[in-house]
Parts: structure tokens; C-alpha cells; sequence
């Protein structure tokens, strides 16, 4: 069954390879009359762009066109699909892999299902991390349409290797770590995480690292029992993205430790509310949002594609071999999995939004287009430094 | 949008609540020609039940009925409805909490989302664990269709709070989990646990655990880009078990921790095919399983109700007060989490496989319905002491 | 592909055969707080029940039993299920007809797609019309939650064999047939619909009917485009019934041979709104409702089963033989047809409704709680002689 | 909820206006190892060409471009996306309608949905028939599939306005309707069409007509009991087209007027397998293929736009109004439709083929891939004249 679709109410669509024309997306189910540039596609895509001398050095531009679905600026109900080209694309240094099957990568899993002579070696063909150029795009809309309940979402990188950011940040920090090259939101764990992908690079290796998103001012609700909780939906969602291989949310793993009476929230009065004094479950309670912030964190494993030789089979000598991934790839693709993994979470959160009818499924009003752009205008200048 | 359904072609659809008259599934998409008893469901049921002294002192008897789709023993391609009635239903302990949501627990999320109104409050209605043996009712099929390709899974409690199983542990101790009352493989360590659980208990407290879960001999080729990846379909049926924080497969999390040149496995020959040498993967790559051991992990977090009073807020006087859970609970939710978990993978598993061409969607013939049943027998026998 | 689900927002799985023990239906996807009883499921199922002397003989008594999902008297959010038991069950008549496929029936293309040795022979099995009664207890809900917006929906037989009602019909009227024998809505036509029935009963034959079902007071906006047209939903719907063989909605084939300038239908205004004046388009355009009233028709073919000997093969002997069905069975099945029909209609407005945030999908107020109750009694009334 | 994809496991999602950029389709669930062209599109789209004199002179080019899924001439098991530029669009003669609803289109029933500032009222936007170029560029790749098991698709105009055809057809004949410029199975008919379309054209109005399509050599157990009927799926598919207003299959309508005795078809012995005498179910009993022709029928209205004044209301100043639609437009829209028709039958064949297992779902081996393309050359070669 076709597996290239996500959500039920709010659905993208992706298509696209690393190196064909282009990768795009069909995003289905966007209501009526919400406004929509290109300029709001590009300022989420510009987040996911490679730093200058520490990742992949792809010149992705990355310009989005929009071919559907908006006239005279605004959405109007029918389905918007917008691609990039992939421009840049040499697929000469990928002639080696064409018999070797690069270990940690998706190659031989590919390989494997569909049949060599089906394989669409080059840059990883579907499996490369360039299709979450298409995430990202549709995570434009989600995003503004996460602004009608004043919904905020940003990520940040938590970890790198065997360094691990090890103080309290407030959300304000996480946005900012939109213009830090690492996704780093303190200034003195930047430079040590610099530091450590220098020297990655140098040794032509890679690092995992942990990604954390919240979602603050999230509505409550969203989730529903007893499969499409929230927690699942968002596990599915992140675990989706290439490379990564663990998702928890508020305490996650560290809650294995502890007793039920450390873990317990404290159930207290807020305002005209009621909510929780710890957030130690990260928002989420019996799979449904609490209204209290949403955290979750997941790990990357470290880029596969790297310059020490690997050992590998031949596949047309059935030799033992060596492969050396020679193409230019992130020593550290957590940072640019931070974008990603907000994309996927605002994703979800839309969608359930919609499910909840908390976002209008059919039509916005023009006080709800108006308060969106707004709002869309006030989180644009806070990701600015 | 309902969120009672799992799977695409190999779909359950659950009902009931923990205070109701039962607890169901209704189980689409299995071809005709599969024997199945009620002995079969039973089975599986019967490593779902608490232990004696430890755990939940309910008096389940869980006698699973048959509703539909079974024809002289065997599957006619109509849905298969199974229902188990809930005895031994005393809902006049959670008099109390009709006021006072619990910590730790679905209740305030419940109210926030469906209204204070139409709240079930009586033993957490259907965000109780109970809900899970309408999950474990139809992985008995789900495990019995994996038979074909001689799949088998098992899984067991890998730590109990602070108390982690460090050493290797064969699928052969694993699968003997099953009649361990801890859900351990390991002897030294069942005692360890025990004595944890005890502690606990007098305590009026619990532990969370982490769960591991393998597949051995899983086709190759399950899993579909870019959103039904395995690694993802297996991370939302994985959390969308109540009381699970986390997941992760391979090396998960210590992945991030790692180099690239320490995380690619090794590929290698192995007799006439190529393989892996390590799994360090955990049988998955590219969100596609490459035909070796599926190795999944997740996080309970400790049981939610427990006699140690909680904070919280009494809705119909607005004060601060205390709750204490009176009721019979586990102090170690993960124990009886693992069949859940099994049952959720077996449920992935099959439904990929079916997805995949590999198991058939509409009908076994009769070779294959032996070979089932043969392997099933196996599966049965190793499964006791 | 699992096929034993209907809807999206609003979902229902059936399950059960015509001599299991029980016919049954998961609702999904109804909001919190809906008034539900026994009786108001019985009022629905007592429409479907054959009448005395014209049809099926069976004493199909069809009393509903809930087993999930209602708490003091309301919806909670959580799925509905109802089971119907079946009740005078004798399959000792189906032994003939074990190895004689009958004509016209599914016998034969069921032995095709899931094995002669899977084949659930006694009634029909799951293809039998006895399926029907989960559609129809599950309208019971659909219906009420329409009454939200005030839609009615009801439906009436307008031709019989060669007999055709040609005269115009109040929605009054139609409503009226719910108590009439053979769901005519004119007394005239019952007279000689009855004489028909009659002669065809003695004869040991049968007669297809058209049945047409109108929906007044629809919300406008319904339907998705493009696929999820609301006049392709309701097609679906109905012509996934037992014996329906033709769908049409508005002028359906008697457009083709019409003229653009007869079809096309005034633009007017009614009132503060706009509206058209004949309603040629059965109250859809675009695949739209356009809040005029919803028409459509079908064509139910004559009941397969008849005392008349058919040509069959015998599957054992593979000879060529006779076969003549003795069980109960319908001379007009158009008749019990008609509650059918209203209840897929049913399914896909409140599905609509609710995809279209125009029925809330997570939970009623009280007022809207109310509203709806305060229609449903007016309908109930309005359904007696 | 998004409506613009169809289909299960061989999935399409469309895009695009009428006078937007283009027009495309995602197709996901393809099978890797399909040897695809641009050609073998552009082939399934030139039968969707207005003919010269007769329709919308709109100058359609259709040229697709294949932006994904495909590398060296074959699948790739990622998704196939194709566009089609639209070019020739002057939306400058749809000025009139801003204000001006259309009777008879979809203009109306948007406006409420949508809201009126978000409609786009350019040449029909999303409702137009431009929308079904998609359908049918998806088609290419459906019906190349069912060349695996020999199944060929093909419709032709049964009857237009007054005028039918009123003998029987081979299904040779049906093929060589596609070189005929209205659809026309059989030469003495197309030259009585001819004469209608020429004199309707001159009147400035339309007729509605019939379209039939037969599947021949179907494979028998396509059709998931009980509500993804095969006929309901076509019933569904068929509906979605624009101007559709009926659907039926085999006796269709007619089947209500008929005795069981007369409906009720023999069955027969065919060489080693049992079939029908008469095939009067259209191929499908139980709502499951029983392997003899599908036989399926539609309902087109007349187009709605025509040059002919109707009535309507001026949206901004609210008074009554006349229009008269003066752009490019077919007296005759169901002789295009009939590739349409096609082009969805193929769609829900394949889909359940593949649900069945009978197409495979992820990989057709190189015995297959060069089985489908001999019989899609035979295909090619014999709808030339």
C-alpha cells in the first residue's frame, strides 16, 4: 500500500528524488482563504538549508513554486502542490555505489524490496534526506494555521556526540536557535558543538545527536483514543524522518527510573484552569493534549555517508570490498533534522487540530486569516537575531 | 476523525471500556482458510494476566468469544469479531475520583477533550489498560498469519527501574519470558526484580521499565517510503500503548552518542544472501527491514495509580486536595506491558507483510494453512517450561 | 484491503454472517454526549423488519443490544458497538444448495475469491441481506445527529416490476411510508403494489423495485471535491447494498436525453439566500450540496432466490442440474430495501457534516444535546400513523 | 477531510485548475519494474481530445512531463508525479460569471463552501473538466498493470440526447470507437450523432448522453465484501466525473422491471472453469468479479454551459440576471467522457487487483514487465483505425 502519504485531515502528499527534476508535495486539505506566499514556503526551507563550512555542501537553493491551489494570494480550498527543482545534482560520485551497497545507508533494504534492477542509486534516489525538502514546504501552512490558536513550535539541538546541553532553556532560547548555524540555543554550548563537528569532519566521520521540540500554547484536546493518540501520531511522524531512531516525549526513557510518585504531576489550579505544575508528561496525558507545553526529543543516528572506508560486497563480483562515501554530506545531520522534526510535529498538531475542529476544516473567516498573519508576522521577527 | 482503528490491510478496529459489559476487537482484512480456536486467542490472553502475589489483583478470567468469520474452524475472509466480557466489575472505588482528577493519568485530558459531562470515570473507561486485551485478543492472529514465514516474536523486561539486565541475552531465554511471572529472561535478574516489586508494593508505589521486543526471521522488504516506514508504523502502534513514553530500535538513543564509523554495520555475505554483521540497525534500515532480527525498545513510565497521595484539584469545590489510589493496580505496568507490545508488532508485522504480497490478502491455500499450523504448534510448545 | 468499513469522520465496521451468532457494527467517530437508547436503535431496526405476509418469513425479532461506548444514557466520545443476535437460525435448508451455486447470488464468486472450502454457505453467509441490519442500527445514531441541523431523511418505493408511481409526493408523504407494508407513499399504489406481490409470491418469483430517498433541509457545502463528491459518496454507499444494481441522483438518466437549457435550473433568490427553483439537480452540484433538497434513486434487481428452478452446475459432480431455493425469502427485497437506502444516506451526511465541521466531531453541548432530541421526538411522531 | 485522492493501494491524488499553471497527478502505490513513457500517456490522453469541429476548441496540447518515480524508463516503486501545462488559457471571458452564478455548474455550491472571496471563478477552477486530464494521465500507468492478466478497457457513446444505439456491440467494436470523433461504436450512429451535435451547436445548447465501458478478461474476485464492493467502488469512481448523474451495471435500471426468473442468469460449464450463460450481472455478483465482462453504464447531463440565456442572480447587486456562457465549451461532454470513464474503471480495477494480489503490490518481476508491454503494444496497435 502506497506509503507516501501522511495525515487524514490535513495530508501531504511527497514525491521526488534527490536527483530527478524535483521534489515537491500535494498538500490536501488546507482550508479556504488562508493567506499564502512563497516568501512564508522559503522562511521555513531557509531553515533546513546547510550551514556554510560545517555540512553538506550541496548548493541547494531550494526555490519553492507553487502550482496549485491559491488565487489572488490565498488558499482556496482545493489541494496546493508546490515543488522545488533540484538543481546542483552530479551524479557521477555515485557510480561507485552502484554495485556496493553503502552499509548504514537505505541501499541494500532497497535493494532488497524493489529489486536491483529497479534501484535508483543516485544521492539515495527516495531515501535521501533531500524529500524532507517536501515536509518542510507543507509545514508553511501547517505552521500559519497552527497561528489561529497561537500555536509556537521550535526545536533545537540538545546534543551532539558525547556533548549534551545540560541546563534549563526557555522557549524564547529554542527560537532563537533558528539562526545559530548548529541549531544550539546557548551561545557556550555553539562553540563546543563547533568544536566537536570540526573535528568530525576532519576525521571524515559523523556524530548522532538528540533533537528536542515544543510546541508551546498548544490547544488541548488533540488526540484521539485509542490509536491516533497524540503521542503516537507523533512518534510516527518523526520516526518517518531518515536517520532517526528513537522518540520520547516529556520524561521518556528517564521515567523507566524513577517511581510513580516522582513521575505524578501535580494536578493544581491555573487562572480560571486547571493544569500541571511540572509538565513532567511533555503535555501529553492518555495519549490527549493537556494545553501545557508539548516536548519531544529524538535521537539521530549519526550520518551514514561517510569519508572512512566501510566494508561492504560487491554485488556483481560477490567480492568483500570497501566503500568510501565521497559525496558531500553533514558530519552532524541532527542540525538540519531540527527543521525537519518541527515540520513533522506541526504536521500532526494541524491535522489533529482539524480532526478536533479546533481548525476549521472548509473555510476560514476573515478574522481568522487576519489574526493568523498576525500572528505569522510576530513569530517571523522573533526567529530573527 | 476515529481513532479506534489500526492497520491498513490487516485492520483492527477495538471497543470497550474497562467498566463496560466487554472489551472487543473486530479484526478486518484476514484471508480465508486461517484455522483459528478459541484456544488460539486464549493463549495469547494468558500472558497478558497478572501474576499471583505482584501485580493487579482483578480476577480476569478473560474468556475470549467469537463472534464472526470463523466457518468449521477456519477464517472465510469476513471479519472476525471477538469479545471478552469484563467480570469481577466494581466500580464503587472510583466513586471518589469522579471529582478529583488523578495525576499521571488520562482523566483531565479526558474531561478537557469530551467534557466533564460525558466523562466515564469508572476505572479510566477506555483509557484503561484493560483496553489492551482487545489488542492481544488479535495478535493471536496476527502471530499465527507471521507463522507462514516462520516469524516469531517475543519480548521481555530489560530493567525495572533502576535495575537494568546487562548482559546478552538469546531469543531462545527470551521466548522463555513467557512463563516468568516478571517477564524476565534471565534467572538472577527475576530475582532482583521480584524483590523491587516487592518493595514497591509495600511501598504503595511502582516502577517504570523498559520493554524489548524482538522479531526473528522477518521477511525482508517490509516497510513503505517515505511515511509507512517500518521503523515508524512500529514507533505509533509501539506508543500508542498506554503508559509508553518512549521508543527506540537498534542501538536507539546510544546511537547518538556514536560515530558513523562505529554505528554502519558490516555488510557481508551470509550463505546466498548478503546481510549484516552486527545488527547494529535493528533489522531496519531506510525504514525497510533487511531480513534480520526486528529489535525494538520501549519506556513504561510507573503506573499512574498508586496509594502514596497525589495533589490534585476537586472539581466540583475548586480546592486543592489529595488523592489516593485504592484500587488494584500493578506496581509495575511494564510486566504485563510486554505481550502488548508483542501483540503491537505482530499487528505491524502482518499488516506489511500482507501490504508487501508476502502473507495473502484474500486466501491461504491449504499448504500454507498447514504450514501455519505447524509452525504454530512449535511456537506453542517452546513457549512452555 | 480490509473492506468492512464505511465513513471517515463517522465510521462504522460490520461484522457478522446471516447464520453466526450475531450481526454487529462498531460506530466510530460519535462525538460525546449524544442522548443514545435501545429503543432508539429498535425504532430504526423496526422499519427493516419484513412484513407479515409478503416477505422473508424469518422471525428475525432484532433486538439491539449496546456494548460499549454510552455512559448514563450518552455517547462518551468512545466507539458504539451493537450487536443483533440472530434468532431462529435453521441452516438445514442451505445443505442443497452446499454444491449448487445459485444464480444470482454471490455463491459463486465467493467460491472464486476465497476457496470452495472457505465458503460460509448456510444464508448467504456475510453476503447475505441479513448484513444489513448493522447498517441500519448504526443510521440510528447518524440520523439523530442530523437532527442538529434539522435534516430529515426519508425514503419509499417508486416502482415495482412494471408498476411505476407517477405522481408527484410531499416529503409528507414519503415519511408516511415508513407505515405502510411496502413503503409506498400513495394508498392507490399500495393496492396494486400489494396485488403484485401476491400474484409474483404464488407464482415462487420476484420483482426489482426503485427506491427513491430524500433528505430535506441538508446542510449546504457538503461533499469534497474531487473525488469525495457528495453525490460519489452516496453513490458508494447505496450501491454497496445487497441487490442494488443502479444509482442516480436529480434527473439521473432522464438528463441524457434532455436539452442544457431544460436541465440547467433557475438561479433564484428564496428569501435572505439564493437557491434554484426546480431543483433539477437533486440538490447537488459540483458534487456539492447546495442545501435544496437531496433526491436520489436506485434500482434493486428482483430477489435471487426463487422457488422457480434455475440451471446451476453441481460443483461435485460437475453435472448440469436444477436448483430451487425454499428458504424465506423476499418476493420485492426493494421493500425491506428502502430503510437501507436511508440508512447509507444517512452515514454519508453526518459524515460530510462532520468533515465539514458543521457536526461537531469531538462533543455536543447541552443545547445542541437538546436540539437534537427535541427533532428526534418530532421525527418519531411524524413516523406514525 | 481531503478529498482529491482515490484509491487504496494504487493511490492518485490530483491537482490543479482550470487556469492555473497545470493540471497534475501523484500516482503512489505503483509497482517498481513498469516500463513507462511519456508516449504511453500521451497515447491514454489523446482520446480525451476535443475533436475539431464538434467540441470545446480550447487547444489543448497535454503534453505530460514525468517529474518522479521513474529512472531509466521503468518505476522505481517511489511515486510517479505527471503535470500538464495548461496553455491557451484566457480567463478574460470568465470576467462575466464573477458575480454571475452559473446555472447548472458547480459555481453556486463552491461559493457556499468555500466562501465567495475565496472562489476562483476562472473557468470553473477546481470543479472544471480540465481537472480529469489527471485521471486519465493516471490511467496510462492503470491500465498498462492490467495488462498483466490480459484485462482491456474500452467505452463507447450509447446514446446522445434522443438517439440511441439500439443493437448489439463486440467489444472490438467498442475499440474502434476511439478513432471515432464522437465516440461511436458503430458507423450509422455516429453520422446520426453527427447531425445532432451539429444542429445542438448551432442552437448554442447541449446534450446529455449515455457512455458504456466493458472490461474484458477481468480477473474473477476483484471486490472486498461488504462495502468496497467492486461495484461500489466503480459506482464511486464513475460519480466523481463531472456531469455524471447515473450509474448502473449490467441490466442496470432495467432489472427492476424484470422477474427473478428472467434476471437470474444460468450457469453454465466454460472449458475447465463455470461461468455465466448471459452475463445479465455485468461480471459482478455479490458485488465480487466473477470473471466474465465488466459491463458498466453513465449518466452524462448535458453540459451546463451553453450559449442559450438562463436565469440567475447578480451576487453583488442581487437582482435577477441573465447568463449566457460564451467560452469554448462541448455540446456533446459525454463524447469526452468516455475516456474518463475509462480511465477511472482502470483506476478501481487495478486498485482492487493489487488489493487482491493478483497485480503484485511492490515489485513486477522482468517476466511480467515485458508480459504487460507485448499486450499493451497489441492494446496500441488495435485501437489505430
Amino acid at each position: 500500500m502506497p506509503g507516501n502519504s501522511f495525515g487524514k485531515m490535513f495530508r501531504i502528499t511527497t514525491f521526488g528524488e534527490s536527483h530527478g527534476p524535483v521534489v515537491g508535495v500535494v498538500v490536501d486539505g488546507v482550508p479556504a482563504g488562508l493567506q499564502l506566499s512563497k516568501e512564508d514556503i522559503e522562511f521555513e526551507l531557509s531553515f533546513r538549508k546547510p550551514g556554510k563550512s560545517f555540512v553538506s555542501e550541496r548548493k541547494e537553493i531550494d526555490e519553492p513554486e507553487i502550482l496549485s491551489g491559491i488565487y489572488k494570494g490565498r488558499t482556496t480550498g482545493a489541494p496546493v502542490a508546490i515543488v522545488v527543482r533540484n538543481t546542483d545534482v552530479d551524479s557521477s560520485s555515485y557510480e561507485e555505489i552502484r554495485y556496493k551497497p553503502r552499509p548504514g545507508h537505505a541501499d541494500l533494504a532497497y535493494i532488497k524490496k524493489y529489486g536491483y534492477e529497479n534501484w535508483d542509486y543516485r544521492g539515495g534516489g527516495r531515501s535521501s534526506a533531500r524529500e524532507t525538502v517536501s515536509r518542510v514546504a507543507a509545514s508553511a501552512l501547517a505552521k500559519k494555521l497552527l497561528m489561529l490558536t497561537n500555536t509556537w513550535i521550535a526545536g533545537h539541538l540538545i546534543s551532539l556526540g558525547p556533548i549534551e546541553l545540560n541546563c534549563n532553556v526557555s522557549f524564547e532560547e529554542i527560537l532563537c536557535s533558528k539562526y545559530s548555524p548548529l541549531r544550539c540555543s546557548k551561545k557556550d554550548f555553539e562553540e563546543k558543538f563547533k568544536e566537536l563537528v570540526k573535528d568530525t569532519l576532519a576525521e571524515g566521520n559523523s556524530y548522532g545527536g538528540i533533537v528536542e521540540v515544543v510546541a508551546v500554547n498548544p490547544p488541548a484536546g488533540l488526540g484521539e483514543p485509542v490509536f491516533d493518540k497524540i503521542k503516537a501520531d507523533l512518534a510516527k511522524a518523526i520516526m518517518s524522518i531518515p536517520a532517526v531512531v528513537g522518540f520520547e516525549y516529556g520524561l521518556g526513557f528517564k521515567a523507566t527510573k524513577m517511581k510513580g510518585s516522582e513521575v505524578n504531576d501535580e494536578i493544581i489550579k491555573k487562572g480560571n484552569s486547571i493544569g500541571f505544575k511540572y509538565n513532567t508528561s511533555g503535555g501529553i496525558l492518555g495519549g490527549i493534549t493537556t494545553g501545557e507545553p508539548i516536548v519531544v526529543r529524538c535521537a539521530f543516528k549519526p550520518t551514514s555517508s561517510i569519508r572512512i572506508p566501510s566494508k561492504t560486497v560487491n554485488l556483481r563480483t560477490n567480492e568483500d570490498t570497501l566503500i568510501s562515501v565521497k559525496g558531500r554530506h553533514d558530519p552532524a545531520v541532527a542540525v538540519r533534522g531540527v527543521s525537519v522534526v518541527e515540520a513533522m510535529m506541526s504536521l500532526v498538531l494541524v491535522d489533529h487540530a482539524i480532526r478536533a475542529g479546533i481548525v476549521p476544516s472548509v473555510k476560514l473567516n476573515n478574522k481568522d486569516s487576519e489574526k493568523i498573519e498576525k500572528n505569522w508576522r510576530r513569530y517571523i521577527s522573533s526567529c530573527k537575531p
